[in-house]
């Protein structure tokens, strides 16, 4: 089976990067510098059905780009979660948190209906994240 | 400075296990099998505080643990979270879901007052998951 991206997260996030394993996605709420790595395998919901070296590298770009996220944006926490409830298609949130977000200091999944980007705001923000040296991510 | 088991963590879980690096943690919420894993380290609380090898080892436990906790209570998913919005200790949550729980399909994090076990409820869960051979961790 090949490898497509669940409609569900196409509808909600806009593609933004790629690496040689994964997609990353910028979530379509701009409350929050929210991103979602996908890994480009089919047929995955849960960390323990990729190889141990896919976890290991999977893992890493999160939380590199957990870093990068941390460092563009200011953030007081970063939260990093494969939840796939709802989504069954594995996927990693990157998330970053401050006290006064809408969701502070609960859970972002569930909290409220989402606050979609204009233009100017999803580019500014795309391109800080993409300013980060050490993004493990190119831009599409 | 030494490394100590946060307060509100111990307050709120029972000490079941470790390994060389980590403690592992059972939430005191007879709800849902949800454990959480805390490197022993001092003064971290993001992914990227902790080494690289750290991040790999502590990663790699997380996903044995929730294999193990698929296998021992048959979920139909399993939520492997580091928020630490509320609690800065750096912690992983590896949570068991099913459709049916009281939060499904939302996150278990701050959806209602745990529920805890009585004495043999809480027995039994740790006995389960102990029984499980490819556990990374051993019991205290």
């Amino acid at each position: 089976m090949v490898f497509a991206l669940d409609s569900r997260l196409r509808q909600d996030s806009h593609l933004i990067g790629r690496n040689q394993h994964a997609l990353l996605l910028m979530m379509n709420d701009c409350r929050y510098p929210w991103f979602i790595v996908v890994p480009q395998r089919a047929n995955v919901s849960e960390w323990f059905d990729l190889s141990q070296e896919e976890q290991v590298s999977l893992h890493l770009d999160c939380v590199r780009l957990g870093q990068c996220v941390q460092n563009a944006f200011a953030c007081e926490k970063i939260n990093i979660a494969a939840l796939g409830n709802i989504v069954r298609q594995m996927h990693v949130h990157v998330v970053g948190r401050n006290t006064g977000d809408v969701a502070w200091p609960g859970p972002v999944w569930g909290h409220s209906p989402a606050i979609g980007y204009n233009d100017s705001q999803r580019d500014a923000r795309r391109v800080a994240l993409f300013e980060q040296p050490e993004l493990p991510f190119t831009p599409i």
